[in-house]
């Protein structure tokens, strides 16, 4: 199809898909004359990601650049590439030297992680502002929510699809998404536990 | 103790507490003179959550107020209470007249659930940024998630003080303190067994 088709098909203004290959965030088309390409549905796929990543997470363009340029080309280790392009997702928190908090969490549950994945600063500075709010995460309740937070992640593991770039654009969209899933659902139990407790 | 006391115990500028005073966010302490009054430990508790929403939350003075007010008039229901409390902290989400994803949802799960309840509308906002993501909350995966964030939330329940004004700030400060750990915990467990699946 040509730039006008992929921009009816996918609703995105032809300067906006000029401006995502200027930016290499999406591929040429394959060359008809020195003016026309031709586009397929790999294009309309990917441009619907772009518009995903940056108009429903809220990504900046180049964050969208950093998971993109991840899923186009994995490397040797797709442990790395994952961590690599969660890593674009908010919220954004500034590096420290160490994560002492984080951790003592995970260690405790020993779980395996790679320590400049970006999770781990994320959950250093959770943890710092639970204590700062008057409601750290103590031992017991580590105990209590760690086993069903991991029951979640083998059930979103066990969806991850097979073929590296599909594995990575899932991993990046399903955390994005099902994150504030988890939260409103987590106030929606409480509030059923209190009616019924009622 | 004196305000200039209050201000060294809370770290809190005695301009920033007098805005407090101003505002109705914090109580008058008992009046020893015309420009002196006494302030006790409940005060500096009170300054404590005023900072933990403002700082930590990241709460305007208006929703904190709208916090507070819940906390010092839970009124008859506290049921009622904790919507209210509750629908004070972020995500922002506009009222709709309908949220027919969150519906459907939460009556599949059986829960009971306020309609007006802020969180209802966060589902419904969540639900559908996953579906324009590509990862919508199918029923699989609803059924995966929804027994393993009731069993969170009824831990969280069990931690709940007693007294209504001690509750209502636990429920604010718990629900906004824990988030984001859920969340970079679960970020975590892929990691780990992303790791042990090599």
């Amino acid at each position: 199809m040509l730039m006008s088709e992929l921009s009816s098909r996918t609703g995105v203004p032809v300067a906006t898909l000029k401006f995502y290959l200027r930016e290499g965030l999406l591929a040429p088309g394959e060359t008809l004359s020195r003016t026309r390409a031709d586009y397929g549905e790999e294009h309309v796929h990917r441009v619907g990601v772009i518009r995903a990543l940056t108009d429903t997470v809220g990504l900046s363009v180049q964050q969208t650049k950093g998971v993109l340029a991840v899923v186009d080309d994995p490397g040797d280790s797709l442990f790395d590439a994952f961590g690599r392009a969660l890593g674009n997702l908010p919220p954004t928190v500034p590096e420290a030297d160490d994560y002492p908090r984080a951790r003592a969490v995970i260690e405790t549950l020993g779980w395996v992680y790679d320590p400049r994945y970006v999770a781990v600063r994320q959950l250093e500075s959770a943890l710092a502002a639970a204590e700062s709010l008057g409601v750290p995460l103590d031992a017991d309740r580590l105990a209590a929510y760690a086993p069903h937070i991991r029951a979640i992640a083998e059930y979103d593991m066990a969806q991850i699809p097979t073929r590296p770039d599909a594995a990575l654009e899932y991993a990046v969209l399903g955390t994005a998404g099902h994150e504030p899933v988890v939260a409103a659902l987590r106030r929606l139990a409480h509030q059923d536990l209190a009616a019924r407790a009622r």
